[in-house]
This record gives structure tokens, sequence and C-alpha cells, in this order.
């Protein structure tokens, strides 16, 4: 059965290319989410930001996995995303405990203080 | 008398922006030249990949200073670069580190092995 969610080999992962993926203020956030390294339901990672639309969450969710940051881990209908983390460690030594060891972002703070005010950051 | 080359405060530096700034080919081979912290002249970056324009430079290094993770330096006709290496590594700490460890990216490899085969990346 094809796969619905492929994943880059990590040997083949650029750094260019996670850095790209980490450069967005929603996407570093659900990283942030997921900084355990355990499987987490998508719907988690949503309930975060509520005023995010469902489409633009599946964008950012792609980008990570085209990455080579997450992968998607399909039970029946149970959706959940895991960090690569001990690969992306391997990879990249220190890259993801320097971008976890930051606290939220600002987009993420705002919208913490005052829901009303935070923009969309679909992009 | 204005200052020609603004920087931002390192406290108001975000993380995001940094990622965003690093997230290329060409500035990822900047940053990685200028890796030991010394001023570097503009030309000594820009020989590196001479199949790039002036103006392709000009927008990395704009990129780079505007986002924090480099200053200008003149004196006279002069101009030099440096990475703010000691203020990044105390506000992200290790991040800078996990960057240069890496090598050169794919894109200057490819240049450096067949440099009429190298993609112009600006952007």
């Amino acid at each position: 059965m094809e796969d619905r969610y492929p994943i880059p080999d990590m040997a083949d992962v650029e750094l260019v290319d996670v850095l790209r993926a980490l450069a967005d203020p929603v996407r570093l956030d659900i990283v942030r989410l997921l900084g355990d390294g355990e499987p987490h339901l998508k719907s988690d990672c949503v309930a975060e930001r509520p005023d995010l639309h469902k489409s633009t969450y599946s964008h950012h969710f792609k980008t990570l996995r085209e990455a080579g940051v997450t992968r998607m881990i399909v039970e029946g209908r149970s959706h959940q995303i895991r960090l690569r983390k001990d690969e992306l460690a391997a990879r990249f030594p220190g890259l993801l405990d320097s971008v976890l060891a930051q606290g939220p972002t600002t987009l993420t703070r705002e919208f913490l203080t005052d829901p009303g005010a935070a923009p969309d950051s679909s992009d």
C-alpha cells in the first residue's frame, strides 16, 4: 500500500531544508509542542491556535514532514505526529535542542494573551 | 550621521527571523565563511560564488544584517562583514554552533565541483 505520508531518509535531509521548515512561527510552535519526541494527536497541535484554519495546519504539517522534521503515525482513524527528534539530533547535533530551548514564539505569546489580536500567519 | 547599515538590538531579535535568514543555501555559506567571528571583506564572500550577481549578494547581506545575524563595518571605502557570533550565542545558545558544524551546502559543493552546473539561487 502506498504511504500517504512519505518522509525523506534522514541521510538525505539538508540543513537548509530543516531551517526553512522551522522558519515559521506556527511551525516553530508545533515543533515545540512535539518537543518531548512522543506521538501527539494532530488535534492537540491545532487546539493551541484555534484561530488558524484547518487547511493552514495541514500545510504546516506537510511542510514539516517533507523537510524531515516530523513523521505521521496512522493507526486506524487516529493520526498522530511525532518529532524525528533522535534522528535529527544525530544528523544536526544541537540544532533542535537550541530551538526547543526557546519559549513560545511572539505570535503565540500574543495569541495566548489576546486571542483576538493575533494575525493569521498562514503562508 | 544616519547609519546606512542599521542592525536590530539582539534583545529584539526573534528566533524565527534568524531561522528565516539562515534558511537559504547562499546565506548559509556566507555565515559559514564568517564563522570565525572576524570581519571579512564583502568581496571575499562574493568570490566564493562568482556565478551569482552582485545584487543577489547585496540582497543576502541585507537579509542577514536585518535579521540580526551580521553587522557591517565601514572604514573609509572598506566594507567588512562580521557575524554577531557572541551575541547570537548568548541569545540562542547552540544555534549557530549547530549550523557552523555542518559543511558547505549542497549548492556550494556542487558549484565547487562543477561551477557551470550550479543554479542561480537568488530569491
